[in-house]
């Protein structure tokens, strides 16, 4: 039997603790030990006797989980950085294999974990952190191993996925979408975490770090969030073949890492483009696999629940055979940044400008002389002083575009630049 | 370093070859171990030559690689059951490891190889047998071992993936959209295996012993090909909501197993409805994480060889840690199979009927007198003698609805069962 600690029982916490009992059979079988919750750090006494956890089974604090040699593994489900750090770093320091959902903690201590865990000799399994109940971390980390990865693109985030969704098939407005997902318990009441694309920052952070066997960090993701976005945009760009997502995409450029958040157009046919409401995928092109995608449902109780216990199934079975601590850190290279205006990317355009003749070859002038390349032009004239212009670029430096995009800002035809997406998922 | 030998250098032999040479410092980095080819069973010294493998590293015959004790892993790459069969349990007897991508082998012999790697300790690799490079069997295994699987649902034959995104974008026959693929190296000149279904069948049957934990042998699944499906059926379906793809389908029907392989129609929002071209995808449904779906090149040189590499590493490392021949039969239950007419399935029928009044009344009338509840009728009039009728049922058991139709086939008004597709993939 495998002793287990529960630090915190809400939604994930009790999914655990339930999938742990609905299948401990099956479990058992399938890893060769019966995986036992035998004590759960919660202060909610009422939510733990929901569950069937009686006051025995409670520790006062912490520290009776870490004095207790009898529990080998602990199951961080707090979230947040403290005190889930501490717990987390002294666990690991007593000899206790840890588990944990908390993409926050990996994302910013990282490194500082894994080499704990790797010093301490334990194992550390965090397969929940991205992607919910969607094997990603693990495929990557061993199937797709003989792989120099290229690039991995994901829709990571659920909420901003089911906003989207929305504002797509039904035109609405992104405040409406927002205010339709916080009813359905799929946006926080403050949702700015979600919406500004810093979750997804987060795993990205951690997907890129293993892809690259390189430590990428939060603070080195470029992030932007999906607030800027109308309806209009997403009707425009499905006339020219597109469908909006938020991406985290990290990518290898020639040796150095581009890593980065922000909502793109992708074409219809896209495996991704159908990846709807708060399902998650991550794409990821290898250099002999190809391209392989991961799909399913990125957040929730039971997905989450069902990353956690593989996790612990993993650990228990290492137990089982005696080959425990296989734990290192996978970024054994120090990659270079790339800075995201260095990048080279085809951008959608939609500005407000005067409905007269001679704008059209004025604002084409500031672009060809800013090396920027127009593709596809939409001018929806209006009769009225000012039409919708819509731009679709080629390839362009990121850098040469904004300084295009600053002159055109000051010219008295442009009313406004209303707003600018990135294409990517196409064929160069 | 850990010491390979490599039985044939075929397409996916030199694959391998390849990818442990061009990746061979990430490999060894990612895993403990450099991984190198110290000798190759081939023939064909020509082929041989063509990889830099020059005669000092061929092997005369495989005794020679069983009696050589450096060599600590097998890669089996010969493909059907003599004598891979006899080299890969000599090899395991031997104390070897070994992988292979070799699926007829696993779904015919697959007890006798997990029991004799588990009696002599070895590993044993196959993730390469099922969906080339596309992780599904270590995920499978591992990610999502803490869910009961319900259902898996597989496009896993690129071959008739191929032949069927023909005949669906350009209208084209079974005949001309095969000879297309065979064209361009996707089918065999005999593509029976194929095209008939039973390439798909020795998958599933692996994925789902897998899942289930119950031995599935290639006898025991139902298989039904694509080569009676018409361009016109095609277009019926498009007309109904359906996208036609060859399913490979293993479902957990209260306890018993039901494993099969047909066409079948499935809607067009299912994410397998994307699955185009020569890709695979498995859909899986677990009891905590939902819906998940894998997805990529389900064949190929280097997808295929990066499955054999990802197998090799774990190998690997297991040799690194010194905690090897951790394999086990996972069959560890024992499932009685659902004959496929116990089955309820919704089913799109066409047929060639007299064009005539009452007709759709007597039809109508047989299938009510056999509890087939008909869903949707589409009539194509043709002012001719005879009309198009295609039907949609509700879900009716699969004897029912064989038993109505073998009445109907003797009736004077139904010229033709054209065709009879089941529809899958709707929720219920």
């Amino acid at each position: 039997m495998v002793k287990v600690a529960l630090l915190g029982c809400g939604t994930v916490g009790s999914g655990v603790f339930r999938l742990l009992e609905s299948n401990r059979d099956l479990i058992a079988a399938r890893c060769g030990e019966i995986i036992s919750v035998v004590r759960v750090l919660e202060r909610d006494t009422a939510r733990a006797a929901r569950l069937g956890i009686g006051p025995e089974m409670l520790a006062a604090d912490f520290a009776e989980i870490l004095a207790d040699d009898d529990i080998q593994v602990v199951v961080e489900l707090i979230g947040g950085i403290e005190p889930a750090r501490t717990f987390v770093l002294q666990a690991m320091e007593r000899g206790k294999h840890v588990v944990t959902a908390n993409k926050d903690l990996i994302a910013v201590h990282g490194r500082e974990l894994f080499d704990t865990a790797e010093a301490c000799g334990v194992d550390f399994g965090f397969e929940a952190s991205v992607g919910g109940g969607i094997p990603v971390i693990y495929p990557l980390k061993h199937s797709l191993a003989g792989n120099r990865i290229k690039e991995v693109i994901g829709i990571v985030n659920g909420t901003t996925n089911y906003i989207l969704t929305r504002m797509t098939r039904e035109g609405s407005e992104f405040s409406h979408a927002l205010r339709e997902a916080q009813e359905l318990g799929y946006a926080e009441a403050d949702p700015s975490a979600d919406v500004e694309g810093y979750d997804a920052a987060r795993k990205i952070a951690i997907l890129a770090s293993i892809a690259f066997n390189s430590r990428v960090t939060l603070d080195q993701v470029y992030v932007e969030g999906i607030t800027g976005l109308s309806p209009l945009d997403i009707v425009y760009g499905r006339d020219l073949g597109y469908v909006v997502k938020l991406l985290a995409i990290a990518q290898d450029i020639e040796g150095q890492l581009q890593v980065r958040v922000h909502p793109a157009f992708i074409p219809q046919a896209h495996p991704l483009a159908a990846v709807e409401d708060v399902y998650n995928a991550v794409f990821i092109t290898g250099d002999a696999v190809g391209e392989v995608m991961f799909y399913g449902r990125g957040a929730g109780q039971m997905p989450t629940a069902s990353a956690v216990v593989g996790d612990l199934m993993e650990i228990a079975r290492g137990i089982h055979r005696g080959a425990s601590g296989a734990t290192t850190c996978t970024c054994f290279e120090q990659r270079e940044m790339m800075p995201v205006d260095r990048l080279a990317s085809k951008f959608y355009i939609r500005m407000l400008v005067k409905d007269r003749p001679g704008v059209l070859a004025a604002i084409a002038g500031v672009f060809g002389s800013h090396q920027v390349s127009i593709a596809t032009v939409l001018q929806k004239t209006s009769g009225e002083e000012f039409a919708q212009l819509v731009l679709v670029t080629h390839y362009v430096a990121e850098s040469d575009l904004r300084d295009a995009l600053a002159v055109l800002d000051g010219m008295s035809i442009v009313a406004d630049i209303c707003c600018v997406v990135r294409v990517e998922g196409e064929r160069r």
